[in-house]
C-alpha cells in the first residue's frame, strides 16, 4: 500500500482565514485574501511582523481552525487505498502541539494518532507522496511532492499542483 | 552525510529510574532493576497496570528525567559526522509533548529543534540508522536498526545491540 503524507496548516486546517480575521480586527486593517496572492501577511505588513507572528504562538490558536473544504471526505476515501500520515511542521510553533493533536482527533477521528507526525525538517518523512503548501519541503523529499494551493504559493511554478481536495481526489483515485 | 535517528525514552532519557522510584514510594514496594530484566514494570505487577501507566500520563513526568550516561557527549561528537534526528513515539502519551520538547532543548541544546520528531509509527522515519530500545520499530524501518539495551529488552535476540553510549560511539566512529 502506497503512503501519502499530508501537511496540516493550509492543507487541511485553514490558518489564513483566522489569522486575517484576528489581525484585521486588532489593527483595524482590511487585508483580503486577494491582497495575499503570492504573499504572506508578514510580507504585506513587514513593520508588524512580530505582532503578526505572535498570533501563532498563542497555545489555543490552532485549536478551532476551520477544516479545509473536502479534506475530511477525500482523506477518508483515500485511507481505504493508501496509508495516510499527517505530517506537520509543529516544531516551528512548539506551543501548538496539544492544540494540533486535539484538532486532529476531533476532525479526523478515522485516522490513528500513531500516524500523526510533528516534525520540523520534513526530509525525515518516508512516504511516496507529500501534499504540502510549502514547496521548500520538497527539496530533500524523496517521493513525489504535490503543492497544495494556498494564497502565499500562487506564483510557485515547477511543481505538481492541486487547487483543492477535489483535485487531490482526482489525482489519486483516477 | 548519513542520518541517524535516535529514540528518546530509555535511550537518552532515563524513564525506568524515575518510574521505579515513584512506584516503589507510592506502593511501598521494592522492585529493583534486576527484577525488571526482560520485563516491564506492568508485567511484574499486572494487577496495578492502570496505576503504573498513569505516571506516564502526568504532563510533567518527562520534564526532569535523568540523561542516560554518555548520550550528550557521544551525540555531540556524532553530530559532526552524521545528521542526527531525535525520533520519539510521543503520540503514545500526548500529554508529554511540551515536557519532551523542553527537556530536549535543555539537555541537547546543540541539536536543532527542526530535527526533533514526535511520532507514533516509526516506519515514517527515513534514516540510515535507528537507535531504539523497542525492536518493534525495526520491523518496517528501511535502514539499520540498532537495539539500545534497556531492562525490558534484555532477552531480545537477532538485532545489532549496543549496551551503552560508549558502544554507540564505537559502532559509528570506528
Amino acid at each position: 500500500m502506497k503512503r501519502i503524507a499530508i501537511d496540516m496548516d493550509e492543507v487541511i486546517a485553514d490558518i489564513v482565514d483566522k489569522h486575517l480575521e484576528l489581525y484585521n480586527r486588532d489593527f483595524q486593517d482590511n487585508v483580503t485574501l486577494i491582497d495575499m496572492h503570492g504573499k504572506k501577511l508578514r510580507d504585506l505588513r513587514p513593520h508588524l511582523i512580530h505582532e503578526i507572528q505572535s498570533y501563532l504562538a498563542q497555545p489555543g490558536f490552532f485549536r478551532d481552525l476551520k477544516v479545509i473544504e473536502g479534506s475530511q471526505e477525500v482523506i477518508q476515501e483515500l485511507s481505504e487505498h493508501y496509508e495516510i500520515f499527517i505530517t506537520t511542521a509543529a516544531m516551528e510553533v512548539p506551543s501548538s502541539f496539544t492544540a494540533k493533536y486535539e484538532w486532529l482527533k476531533q476532525h479526523f477521528p478515522f485516522l490513528s494518532d500513531m500516524n500523526f507526525v510533528f516534525c520540523g525538517d520534513k526530509s525525515i518523512i518516508r512516504a511516496d507522496y507529500l501534499i504540502d503548501d510549502n514547496a521548500r519541503h520538497f527539496t530533500r523529499f524523496t517521493g513525489q511532492g504535490i503543492l497544495f494551493s494556498a494564497p502565499h504559493n500562487m506564483h510557485e511554478t515547477g511543481y505538481v499542483r492541486v487547487n483543492n481536495w477535489i483535485e487531490v481526489r482526482n489525482y489519486f483515485m483516477k
